[in-house]
């Protein structure tokens, strides 16, 4: 069984967007092992969206569309599935319902254009989109060799596409025998050629399951793929896989999958039911930001201050303007005191402080790297860590908030 | 005259790799005034190769190929171009020994699959490609009704494809004598439709400059595109769509190109030497975070505060716990309250506070809307929007954040 992703909407044609739904549906349809044998991304024009619908849906089992169901006059996914399965358009009341639902939660008027999307192909299926307006189309499509192909039209707000997508479209689709299942262990700590180093006979092209490695913000990321004929085969193969990666890792690993550094230290602070609260200059909230977005914070995360100013770091966290005029704002002796004081002032076990960092430009090869300090303040322990910052400014903030993340959990593991 | 573009590869159909290729060509052949009809995306299959080149050559005048260029086994994009030519392989000597040249100064043999990337369909020209062993190719394709098609191959290896296609494929086309040039207006404060009603004829199909409309985020973007026989008049057409855009759209619109709301708002706050602090529950440090990427900030952003406890909120901005108690944690009240106690508590201007908002689940079609509050104090001004969360929760901190920091922008210019 093979299949093909089409994606509709001029924005993409002449590069204004850029389509990520076909690589993502790509990756779910390989986990039930059917095949994409193209991606066809093609401009909101009608006779070019049928014939290339005709020419997926002659060749390949499943033909999938994202975009153009929305309500406006471009929005022609609707009437090209009509005209290529030759079936007018006709209404669907429950799907009205929907559409006049949303609307009506919201307490807008529902604009007369939006009738359109309670209009489905005869003899398709409805996809109720529960984020959305759009629902989805499900069609079947008799081939000129008399098999059946199905097409399914999505909408292009990945979010929606992907609910859609996972509740909808997956449970209508066979897969082949073979299945394939990935795992991800995250790391931080170390560079990209350091691992590589480390993990050594693993990452070499061929070996079964595949390891890879990829880098994200200064986190990084080992990749085992496994295929095999069942998915209890492909879980063995990784979890054998895995524990060599644990074993050589050890402290670097934190998480697995989607975790992040923050959701590692959340868990670990309510495991020792230890609190925490930041103080923060050159990640202006980005620490406080990261924290917040773990479920379940507010059991440890007491808050932050976010204290660019001296007269902030005085008034807030009782930093003595005289050590600042000593010592430099960027130097450990202030990170300390940021985060001494910031413990203080929330009255929590563990405090995390960063300093600011001077502008820098990366190209420049003779510049000096500039550095910045992350600071940390608990019971019996005060440790500060200076991070320079060599590479790409844009990811600087996002590597800083990290390695005081991480200072403070390998304290928790360690300390 | 029109172009397409075909990428190879089966890292891409698989979805292994994300294709970011097709995007920049679209862009640049748009500056020339050739528009961009369909992007597709083959893995390495010979016949398939050979049938999507020969669609795209025969409908578009210029048909650009990425990738399948290498020396190992699966590339096969000069051999798809031999038969779609019909024509053989022969070898090239220069190329040969520019493959050769490379090899020598990396101090390596030369694999002996290398040899093939010396050889070219007949009749086609190679191009020269500095960075790697692959050199291009460059092909004309006889079509059907007798006229003549170019057909580009280029490596997939991004520096590469970018180089090779500025240094020797953009010479070679001839654009359309027309050009095309493109401008961004931003606006918060309405949905797609009602924008789109506001816009009314200004989005219709075929309007010239033509007009789009997309969201992020609940950002919406007005993308104009002109195409004239040259840059001024592609301007001057841009500029009157702009003024009639401006005038319907008034205070909505808040920026132009990248420009995001924290970059308006902190134009605004240095134009009236004010200054800002920020309390956060439900936002997290986003708002904080937002603000102080901006180049600057620190002449009118003083800091701020993340508050997700009572106590933090009793502690750092003053907000007496018999408030939350008697309105609820959630209220027009302590919005206020949290925004007043910051303006204190930093001796700022103005104050922006957000409060927490209960879980949701957007897919509960009966689940009530929550809602949370933002807040604004300033000198002789106390102001409260309620913010309800409908759609992706995963953007509910962003559209809150934009929300509060609207509400000061709107304060600033008529306030």
């Amino acid at each position: 069984m093979q299949a093909e992703i089409i994606s509709i909407g001029t924005e993409l044609t002449t590069g204004a967007k850029l389509d990520t739904n076909s690589q993502w549906l790509s990756l779910e349809l390989a986990e039930i092992g059917i095949s994409v044998i193209a991606h066809t991304t093609i401009a909101d024009d009608l006779d070019e969206m049928v014939a290339t619908l005709r020419t997926a849906a002659e060749r390949s089992e499943i033909v999938l569309i994202t975009g153009g169901l929305g309500p406006t006059l471009d929005d022609l996914t609707r009437e090209a599935m009509a005209k290529f399965g030759n079936v007018p358009l006709v209404q669907h009341e429950p799907s009205l319902e929907h559409v006049k639902a949303m609307f009506a939660k919201r307490n807008r008027p529902m604009p007369e254009r939006n009738l359109i999307q309670a209009m489905f192909p005869e003899g398709s299926e409805p996809l109720p989109n529960p984020r959305g307006t759009a629902p989805g189309i499900w069609m079947p499509y008799q081939r000129q060799d008399g098999e059946i192909s199905h097409v399914a039209a999505m909408p292009g707000v990945p979010s929606e596409m992907k609910q859609m997508f996972r509740q909808q479209v997956l449970p209508r689709l066979d897969g082949s025998g073979q299945v394939i299942r990935r795992a991800r262990i995250n790391l931080f700590g170390v560079g990209e050629s350091q691992a590589e180093e480390i993990l050594g006979d693993l990452t070499a092209r061929g070996r079964d399951p595949d390891v890879g490695i990829t880098v994200h913000e200064a986190t990084i990321t080992l990749r085992i793929t496994a295929m095999a004929s069942s998915v209890d085969e492909c879980r063995a193969k990784i979890e054998k896989t895995r524990e060599t990666i644990l074993n050589r890792m050890g402290t670097l690993v934190f998480g697995v999958e989607d975790e992040e550094l923050e959701h590692a230290l959340v868990r670990l602070l309510r495991l020792r039911r230890a609190s925490l609260s930041t103080a923060e200059s050159g990640t202006g909230g980005l620490l406080a930001h990261r924290l917040t977005g773990v479920a379940g914070f507010e059991t440890c995360y007491m808050g932050g201050v976010v204290v660019p100013t001296n007269t902030a770091k005085r008034e807030l966290v009782s930093v003595d303007p005289m050590l600042i005029r000593q010592y430099g704002a960027i130097s450990q002796e202030v990170a300390l005191a940021i985060a001494k004081g910031c413990r203080q002032r929330f009255g929590t076990n563990f405090a995390l402080a960063v300093t600011e960092w001077p502008e820098f430009d990366p190209d420049d090869p003779l510049g000096q790297v500039p550095a910045s300090f992350v600071a940390l303040a608990g019971p019996n322990v005060a440790k500060v860590e200076k991070v320079q910052h060599f590479g790409d400014p844009a990811i600087a903030k996002s590597r800083t908030a990290k390695v005081a993340m991480n200072l403070l959990r390998l304290q928790l593991i360690e300390g």
